[in-house]
């Protein structure tokens, strides 16, 4: 149910505009744009990903409609952390003009590059710090330290002069953190002092109560079920997850076991992270996994890619044998990570085949191997108040995220007029602290899909979804084009429908004779003609099979 | 990973035989076939929920192979409860042959009836009791209530002059049942005094540590939400759980609140339990939902269906404003019931759908609304300690489940080669107090689609899965019989794979100078011009848009 489109006044001179273009009723493809006196700011530029009603789509864009005739305008792109949902698209942004310069930390930039480069782009970058401060047109940028799921994320202030924002990225507040680097509430706490006009405030897990466990009570967990194992142990995770794959070094280690990383993400992101200084391996402990086949079994670890089942990855192709490593009786398995809703039965699946092979699986269902990487909502309410921000608009989330989102900042004292529920495409203008809606942008979903950016519709996906619930059936038939009788034909084909195309002969009189009736008629137009054909078999098919597969009727002319 | 199968020696005599036809590797389509002196009891006949990988499947079916040509050998089938997965195949069985013997409990065999009427079968019946005995040929039964998520289930002891076997249906062992009809655990003791050669058990909760909580403790959590709400209340539920619907009516009878039923299955399962005793409500509590408007908005609690975000049901209904009954501002929706792995985004769309129009949506990931039906780990233990049976085949689950189950009876006592862990169609001969595998039948899975039964085949389903995926494209020319001159063509229809067939223009004089260089070739046979095409087009498409759609070529003479 999407708010009417409706259009937003031409910006007046002193105003911030706010649009988000992703992230908001979903979670994914994050984007805000942000325009003063006719220059643009970008906040995140990442993908969705599809659901099971978008088949054979490979990921999902945010709609660029509103910047694409502006490109000139953009100063700059900010880039929070270094997660696909907030850097997916920069190529696809950046394929339309290649100059834009982005904005992040340097593991952020580091990955950003990595994926870039497979696009074939070399980028402007600036790489920027917590602390530190960039001045871009009337956009004064400020980025401050956050905790998350990744390492070195940042959140940024941004000063205009028609007021301050800041926005959060996606952030928690672990005060434990393996890296020592904590989500920065001293700055949180002058920018308070300050004044936050706007706070756009990462929802994720708004609607969990309490408080997100610290990432550093898995490693006591990964070291017991590593210490115990007999034989060999392989440990799936999110490959941009530094700090997991930390833990499990640093627990192979201690168990005198080595490491081989599995997969092609994890290894290219290892590298990137060990290289920049992120991740900490001591000398000689990672190994080639071709070569980790030498070591006795119980002095390996493989970290490797798969933990949401997916089927071309790792994890999936050892469950069916179908990778190098076979995992057997008395090897261990750990699923260090989320299930992401939808991914279920492809990770039961996934675990289901190990247990089968003997392997003993441990997975979050049965241990302490994962912890969220968002603020629960005892965290935002810290942030809330420590912020007191004037505005709220809650971003990164479904709408029932959302709308948590916006009771916490309630509770806290925080009008409802100023908490903002919006979504994709809502026109938010910021002055005189102020904030409110003041346009509906009507976007859509970008889906890309093999080579193609945009051309699938979701009308092909509602052909999709036929196609693949009720398969077709095709009916070819070639007429004289004088007398409209029949020379070749019925033929019929159908595909998902029934086992044995044997099962239409029956119909083939009847269209035979309806054809013949239409011509005796007079009708000679190959399109009428097909329509007759259609509803001549769609009848046939849905009482004899109770099926609406997608007809294709062809009337040819010879 | 199915394994080998093989056939098993022809059973002797003084030998029972057990071969679980469906729900080992799943959940659901449970069926055990019992022989023995050529005579074949049944317990259960369910059918089983078509995953996203097998899509426009309504129902999968057990594999009655095995049993097809001995119908006449079958003394009855005992339906332990009236759960789809239990009594669903039925009347797919009863279709071979009318006159088969259903035993049941009074609930069980009133929806089992229910169910048959649709199919237009009367079936015979014997309706059972905990404590009854009995005698069908070599077959003696006794049967032992059990505690599950539907009143009046049954275990079932089959007494053999092979030995005996206890089968739990399924089951847990609330202590505080709301009906007081415990787990017959009395009945246990003595069942394991006499001595339970094999013990059949419920697996579904066998990974879950601990004991599933009381079915009571939901009462206070609805008794306070429907005190506290406002305007309507929405309460979603299975429309088999009749314990939970009474105290969804309890908790509105205590503040003033009338129910109404809302979906077909619901108002004929809760007519059929109020007929029977197993629901009690208040003379004058109930309405009809047409007349329900007509009371103030918050004297109402609707009863409906659709707790797994089925599309076609009143709550997915109602969260698109597809329904009469339309929920908005402080209106409060309950889904007291679980989440179905692989319903999570359709029940999240729904949640967040009724969250937008205003709805406060209460469910079990924010309040206990929900507790299992299936014993957990802690009462599994009870029982193995109870009944001290010789041998054990865990049934009802995946793979995971049967494994976590196989250890529990481990960690009791009972050694592990006295442990199976089986499959559909392992066949188990039991005889002189040892259970022994002795073959495998090589079964498959069974599709209800549309009319047809067992016509959809896995390779159907592959197809249907390409075509959802990727879409098709078919390709029609047709050329002259003699000279393989092209006269018509060539055609091209995609669906699914591109906005417009405009793309296709690029392709079609390759296919055409193609087929001609075939033709020159001498190639007149229309298949293997048809092969021509499909490598051209299919080269192109994948080059091109970098997809595998598939590829329909046909040549037609003329």
């Amino acid at each position: 149910m999407p708010m009417n489109p409706y259009d937003p006044p031409a910006l007046e001179s002193g105003t911030l505009r706010v649009t988000p273009l992703g992230g908001l009723g979903e979670v994914g493809r994050n984007m805000t744009v942000f325009e003063f006196d006719g220059k643009l700011l970008i906040v995140d530029c990442g993908v969705l990903f599809p659901e099971e009603h978008q088949p054979g789509v490979d990921l999902i864009l945010p709609d660029f409609e509103p910047i694409k005739d502006r490109l000139d305008d953009i100063v700059g792109v900010v880039l929070t952390h270094g997660h696909e949902d907030h850097i997916g698209a920069v190529p696809y942004l950046l394929r339309m003009k290649r100059d834009i310069p982005l904005l992040g930390s340097g593991l952020t930039l580091a990955l950003t590059e990595a994926k870039l480069k497979e696009h074939r782009i070399k980028p402007y970058t600036l790489t920027v710090a917590e602390g530190q401060h960039e001045q871009l047109g009337d956009f004064g940028l400020e980025f401050v330290a956050v905790n998350h799921s990744i390492p070195d994320a940042l959140a940024v202030m941004i000063r205009t002069p028609a007021g301050t924002v800041l926005a959060t990225g996606d952030f928690k507040m672990d005060q434990l953190p393996l890296d020592g680097r904590l989500t920065d509430l001293r700055s949180f706490a002058r920018l308070g002092e300050e004044g936050v006009d706007l706070f756009l405030v990462d929802s994720t897990n708004a609607d969990v109560p309490g408080f997100t466990p610290t990432e550093r009570s898995i490693g006591p967990v990964l070291d017991q079920v590593i210490a115990k194992a007999p034989r060999r142990v392989i440990v799936a995770s999110f490959s941009s997850h530094v700090h997991r794959v930390q833990q499990v070094i640093d627990a192979a280690a201690a168990h005198g076991r080595r490491v081989a990383f599995l997969g092609r993400s994890m290894v290219r992101n290892m590298t990137i992270a060990e290289d920049l200084g992120y991740l900490t391996v001591p000398e000689g402990l990672l190994i080639d996994y071709k070569k980790a086949r030498d070591l006795p079994e119980d002095r390996i670890v493989y970290m490797s890619t798969g933990s949401q089942g997916e089927p071309m990855a790792v994890l999936s192709r050892m469950a069916n044998l179908d990778h190098e490593i076979e995992p057997g009786e008395g090897d261990t398995v750990i699923l260090a990570s989320s299930l992401i809703p939808g991914n279920e039965n492809a990770v039961y699946r996934v675990i289901d085949g190990l247990t089968k092979l003997g392997a003993n699986v441990v997975h979050k269902a049965n241990a302490r191997v994962h912890v969220s990487g968002h603020a629960a909502a005892g965290e935002l309410l810290y942030c809330y108040n420590i912020l007191g921000p004037k505005n709220v608009l809650p971003i990164h989330g479904e709408f029932r995220h959302l709308m948590a989102n916006a009771k916490l900042a309630q509770d806290t004292g925080i009008p409802a007029e100023r908490t903002i529920l919006g979504e994709n495409g809502t026109v938010v203008d910021l002055k005189d602290g102020i904030a409110q809606v003041v346009g509906q942008l009507d976007l859509g979903f970008v889906y890309v899909d093999g080579s193609t950016v945009g051309e699938i519709t979701d009308a092909d996906l509602k052909d999709r979804r036929i196609l693949g619930e009720e398969g077709f059936v095709s009916v070819i038939v070639v007429v004289d084009a004088a007398t409209g009788r029949i020379i070749n034909g019925p033929d019929i084909h159908a595909r998902g429908v029934a086992e044995d195309d044997a099962v239409f002969e029956d119909v083939k009189p009847k269209i035979a004779a309806a054809l013949t009736d239409a011509a005796h008629s007079g009708v000679r137009d190959p399109y009428a003609l097909s329509q007759v054909v259609r509803r001549t078999i769609g009848r046939w098919v849905n009482q004899k099979l109770r099926r609406r597969p997608m007809i294709v009727p062809l009337v040819i002319e010879a």
